[in-house]
């Protein structure tokens, strides 16, 4: 570890997992599940996703704490013999269940084609991204849908119902990344209108509503009874419901609104499901599936947008593998205060 | 037939889907394909798509007579072994591409739990929820896209690339008809641009960009030079992309901007591709699949939603299978002068 300044430290990808591994461990999660929450959580840092990096670490502590989630679950992979399989998560984090499925999800789809998995009772407390794009490290296109926690309000209604519903989505490109996006379908993070309420700044029109359904633009009334909006309208909301419906319809998981974490006192993290669906593009595109998918991107930076999806993180995982993970004092004391 | 009004008939279902059958075999579609073609034309005009009903045919009429879509294509299955299906549409209509594999399709997913269909060299002239209905009404989950013709600007571009690039989902609900929506992924359809302009009006903001990539209302400077946006910003600028990937690159089909019509006058069939992606439910869902996707639903309205998407479509299926489908004396006319 170096210091690149006095106020920040610079950790390997190495020595951050391995920091966030011990403070998993010391907060009561087994170590192979602590192996596998602690590179997803350095990969958020490394990447820039830094709402869903160390920032999270107190939740992840707290919701441990609480035992609303099992850090030593050991999840249970269900086989339907096809190229449908379901892992019951037994009410531990997302990524350990996900992880005791994968192989056999890649086997499957190789086999079939497509494949899918269902992970049920799974709390996500991470980004999406870094579900799919391994995936497409491999060569296969892969979705993945999971619903949340209650913040957005259906279109024209007025009471929450549906979670930040994220979609991901990861396809190989021919020699570069692959093409990653991960998408929440709200108009917005929560997150950032917390940001916006603290800093006294009104929200861009179309964000969220108060707790009439009527717009607003003040953070403090969303926060406070109102809630978020899905994006784009109706069409972004018909898509948060669609998540409910396969990340927890489909995979035997809770709603948004459905899961009750009242006797869990430090609860951060939602208790839904995930649905992976994964494909083989081999088998259909014509053997230039890679080349298509450089071609369109390359069409679209051409079109005028500057910026693809995942361009950002690309840029920021190199300079963290060049220079280091920087990580401020302050969050650095953090973590150091969560082993002690 | 009855006669509603002097103005207007009411025909039934058959009656239309006979009339309009006998237009498609005049026109150069062979029977088979006809009767394929024209069940879904009168379904679309049955359930108020009228901008996919009766409305299409001098552009199907026109589309046939340039030579540039074969009425009598044949289309090629291609079984890969697994639960991923290809099928050569011959430059043919896409429907009866997707009839030719839908049986085998419907049985590998029950086979494996989930099956993927992948047209290409396709022409989809009509709306999206025909296609992934009928799934639903089997039980089973649909996911459809199919990428159209360039009309719409990536995400802070000036140049249209992707088409208006729909998506279509369906899912069973218990003792009620399936949860079905099919939406573009542009902010507006290109035929209520037209009609703006025609009628001088000026759209609501967010819809299109002049040549420069700059937004403007006005319809008439969208039409000449400018684009469409995405719906949503950014984010459904990054799915009509991933629809280009799944429906295109994924299937071998051309992208939006790619085919070529142009030795072909009076085309306006886009040729591109289609994927559909069918899931069983019934390996997931704990048995109570329907049954959550109608609660689900049922929240949404709770919540304060009036109008599910589908709902409208039910209740004009309804009072047309009562009361026949009404259709103005101008558009009989013009159906029948298209036998001639």
């Amino acid at each position: 570890m170096s210091t690149a300044a006095s106020e920040t430290a610079a950790l390997s990808f190495d020595e951050l997992a391995d920091l966030l591994e011990r403070i998993f461990v010391r907060h009561g999660v087994s170590p192979e599940n602590a192996r596998i929450l602690a590179a997803n959580c350095a990969g958020c840092e490394r990447d820039g996703s830094h709402s869903h990096g160390i920032f999270r670490i107190p939740g992840y502590v707290s919701s441990l704490a609480s035992g609303w989630v099992d850090g030593k679950a050991v999840p249970v992979v269900e086989d339907t013999g096809g190229a449908f399989i379901r892992v019951d998560a037994q009410s531990g984090f997302t990524q350990p269940a996900f992880f005791a499925a994968r192989d056999l999800l890649v086997e499957r789809t190789r086999q079939h084609g497509i494949g899918l998995l269902a992970i049920r009772r799974s709390h996500h407390f991470s980004a999406l991204w870094p579900d799919v794009e391994p995936f497409a490290d491999e060569g296969l296109v892969a979705l993945s849908f999971v619903n949340s926690m209650t913040c957005v309000v259906p279109f024209g209604g007025k009471k929450p119902l549906y979670g930040t519903n994220p979609i991901a989505f990861a396809a190989p490109r021919k020699d570069e990344p692959p093409f990653v996006f991960d998408l929440a379908t709200s108009a917005i993070a929560n997150g950032d209108v917390q940001i916006a309420a603290r800093e006294g700044r009104l929200l861009p029109e179309g964000m969220g509503v108060d707790s009439d359904g009527k717009p607003t633009r003040d953070p403090k009334v969303i926060l406070n009874g109102g809630a978020l909006l899905a994006f784009g309208g109706h069409k972004g909301s018909t898509i948060a419901l669609m998540v409910e419906i396969l990340g927890a319809a489909l995979t035997g998981g809770y709603f948004s609104g459905e899961f009750d974490w009242s006797d869990f006192k430090g609860a951060q993290t939602p208790k839904t499901g995930q649905l992976f669906i994964v494909i083989d593009p081999e088998r259909g595109g014509n053997g230039v599936f890679r080349e298509r998918v450089s071609e369109i991107c390359e069409l679209t930076r051409e079109a005028g947008q500057e910026r693809l999806p995942g361009d950002r993180r690309l840029v920021i995982r190199e300079k963290s593998l060049r220079d280091g993970i920087a990580i401020s004092a302050a969050d650095h004391q953090m973590l150091l205060s969560k082993l002690a």
